[in-house]
């Protein structure tokens, strides 16, 4: 289970200062193409399907639909695989089709067993994601909020969309 | 393009005396499962999607409709990913149901251009499948006899099935 929880933030470098001893892990671009089923819509079932593209590799991942009310926890498969236009011809032939595209800078932090991630997103603008891989999920959303208390993010700026949602919702009101 | 011819043998000994100077590649147990569509059906549609498993690898294939009246000539798209059980989760996730299982030891040998395969179905039998990947169709099919005539294997051994469709009429005939 990936329990995971996305503030909107200003000033990412703010943040940055209150990190203290977690520990710089990488810094990234990512590139993801999110797919639509070919015979349920996943804007109403609430689940994603996407390639991802950064210097690490390629990935395609699962994400089932959020089981907490307050928080982004849902169920998270994830493949590597060995070619991104292999891969998107794949999910074409298969029926899906491309929902859209999600650019960001992503630097991530470790810090204990939770995964900070400070992103600038193309368009839409900074966030913080907190992430703890984990099945004991209340356990999971304590701490992510202990660290979030700890980096001045209150618990009135999370935000359950996704970046594609809040894209699309960029792209309606143009 | 995937240009490919299966014959249905008695005796694979016999074959593999015949073949010359192919050079032998590897031997190896594979293990595919196969996947129908949450939506079409592929027996109709005459797709297929599997995950293979052997001793070089885990892969995800599709391939599109056989397009030559002879052959099993077909679009194939192939990626190399990580996680067998991953793979398999992720297209049940999706809708994918379980189609079948097959199970084969094969021996591959390489002769020019073309790849010879000497399979051993579990519950089938023998068979050889001699391919080519090319664009160029009707070239590939021609130097796919032409390595048959060889090899002794006459045009009208050719078989169209795939090994789970022959699997499914065996256990339809139980």
């Amino acid at each position: 289970m990936e329990v995971e929880a996305k503030f909107k933030v200003d000033n990412l470098s703010e943040i940055e200062e209150r990190m203290g001893n977690a520990e710089f892990v990488i810094e990234k671009v990512e590139e993801d193409a999110y797919f639509n089923h070919p015979c349920r819509d996943f804007r109403e079932t609430d689940e994603a399907l996407r390639i991802r593209r950064d210097i690490e590799g390629i990935k395609i991942t699962y994400k089932g639909k959020k089981i907490d009310p307050e928080t982004k926890t849902r169920e998270e498969i994830k493949i590597k695989v060995d070619d991104f236009d292999k891969a998107f011809k794949l999910f074409e032939k298969l029926g899906f089709t491309l929902a859209g595209w999600v650019k960001k800078k992503r630097k991530i932090y470790r810090y204990g067993e939770a995964l900070i991630c400070l992103d600038h997103i193309e368009d839409l603008g900074s966030f913080v994601e907190i992430e703890i891989e984990s099945d004991d999920v209340e356990k999971a959303k304590e701490k992510i909020f202990e660290i979030a208390e700890k980096l001045g993010l209150s618990r009135e700026k999370i935000i359950r969309a996704s970046y594609l949602e809040m894209l699309r919702d960029v792209a309606d009101t143009r």
